[in-house]
């Protein structure tokens, strides 16, 4: 099953909407197939395994997750597998998106959950798995009282947080953000694979947006959930109006929004009201934050958390998951739950 | 010498102000009398290691220090390895307090410096080594915007914290802590058995303090440096008067005064205006920072660094040496170079 869990993890940049699975088939102790699920649409790993493996006849299959019993883009691999013959199927976890079947389930469990976690939280809540991505100083600033943030974090860190946009189905910013750095949101490492065009969503609450922002002009896929739309925006960004609440967009909506339009996994990259909006309303499920090695101070710098609350009892909790060094910077990683 | 260095490691507690040192006798492959160095004032560890040898005549002898040939508190142990008749010695590091011996030194010398490293730069540096220790949020707040600062951290992480007071000559609080918390700063987990006498340390430029706070009245020995002592001090607090500038004590006088009491470490314990005048004259060498997962906001709530830099070039910067979970907390340990 570990093997399995390894070759699954081959489909993080092209698998969404669907999950990663690996699959291997096992006869007298040897492995005779191997097959791992690449992109949707294309074979589930349980086909490609029993592809690899030829004559599977009273062999025993190791999947991480419960094969699939319906017809969806491909035929359901219950019957594939019923066909070639195998005569025990291990699988690590049961898939939430159908009925039990009857094969062993619970190998492994804890790291095919991890493995899939945007996926099958998705599936389960009908929202995006919301990941939020942060570089700050050891003091908690995303950038200085002068607003200077390029850069806070080494080259190998960037690199690193790229990464999680290969990974993503989308990624949010604030209007903030846009007007102070305008950046463009590309997928630059040429790592994604996935059948969904890259999405950029955009949350104003301000109006105050330009109709010339990259994001906007470049070509790209761009949601903007604003309160007044610029002028003259080109045809190509998808406008959804919403009312702010106390200069704020209610982020609810917004995120069913983005599940209707299947985006599983949700990168927010800021700014600091942003990332507040989500913490404050416990919306968040995973926070990626590199740490650099300094202190700028200035306690109107823009911060991780903008909010404000007056005592450790009503303090926003989470759970720190691991820390590595990346570069010369911290990564943590944390859980809200 | 591996073996010599988890010797030394027994002395964490009790060896200040002298150095930890282990030593190992090796005769034919095979060991043959061990040692460390236990207290200031008692044998070192190369006679500890001898004595156990018993006959150590043609023996090999590694000692994470080079063995000192000078009369000390102690006979040179230069003497007691040449009349006990050994062959060889081999040294992980020189004793930055002597001159050379002819002895064979660097195994192991990376470790050995790190061992050693408040008393090596004690002596190189004729000042006290200065670890800079706090428990803040992610966020970087040492408490809410209402001063609540008890506990951000777990018990866990606190009771880890309380150790790095076993291991120092002294420590050291501002005048805001003592006027927020009236802290008693007491070595309370029973690990130390130096021979210093613990020394708590307060810097006031407030000159607000009252002679009531338990560090002045518990009997344990307190140094105040202050622009004004309060009235009715008990005699056992050493009183050094100095004058402010903009508001705040120069503390390279105050190292200096240290340093002259045999202080060869120094636990500076906050608050965040102590804290941010050794970030911003750079007199500090180490840092342990306790991170709790959850985040308080508030720009007013007192932060790790209390100072402002306004571009990202005039950051203060330094080095991540480790990360470790503690609990639920993480513990990260930075240097200043």
């Amino acid at each position: 099953m570990r093997r399995a869990l390894d070759l699954a993890e081959h489909g993080r940049y092209s698998t969404s909407p669907n999950p990663m699975v690996g699959c291997v088939i096992v006869r007298d102790g040897v492995i005779i197939g191997e097959g791992f699920h690449e992109r949707a649409g294309e074979a589930h790993a349980e086909v490609n395994a029993l592809r690899a493996a030829g004559d599977a006849r009273g062999a025993t299959m190791y999947v991480t997750l419960e094969p699939c019993s319906r017809h969806g883009r491909t035929p359901p691999c219950t019957e594939a597998i019923r066909a070639a013959g195998i005569a025990r199927v291990v699988a690590a976890m049961r898939d939430p998106n159908q009925q039990p079947t009857n094969f062993e389930v619970g190998l492994c469990e804890a790291e095919a959950r991890k493995l899939n976690e945007a996926f099958l939280w998705s599936v389960t809540q009908q929202r995006p798995f919301v990941i939020l991505k942060a570089a700050m100083t050891l003091d908690g600033k995303l950038a200085t009282v002068t607003r200077e943030s390029q850069w806070i974090t080494s080259e190998v860190a960037r690199e690193r947080s790229l990464d999680l946009r290969e990974q993503a189905d989308a990624i949010m910013v604030g209007a903030g953000t846009v007007l102070a750095d305008n950046p463009r949101l590309t997928r630059r490492l040429g790592k994604s694979r996935s059948i969904h065009s890259w999405t950029r969503v955009v949350v104003d609450a301000s109006g105050k947006l330009s109709p010339h922002a990259q994001l906007f002009t470049d070509g790209g896929r761009t949601i903007l959930f604003t309160t007044s739309a610029p002028e003259g925006l080109p045809s190509n960004v998808e406008v959804i109006a919403m009312n702010a609440l106390d200069g704020r967009l209610d982020l609810e909506p917004i995120l069913r929004e983005l599940h209707a339009r299947e985006i599983r996994s949700l990168l927010v990259e800021g700014g600091s009201l942003l990332h507040s909006d989500f913490i404050r309303r416990g919306l968040w499920q995973k926070m990626v934050v590199f740490v650099a090695p300094i202190v700028v101070g200035g306690a109107e710098a823009p911060s991780i958390f903008a909010g404000e609350v007056m005592r450790l009892t009503d303090a926003h909790r989470f759970r720190f998951d691991r820390a590595e060094f990346v570069g010369s910077d911290l990564m943590i990683v944390a859980y809200s739950n």
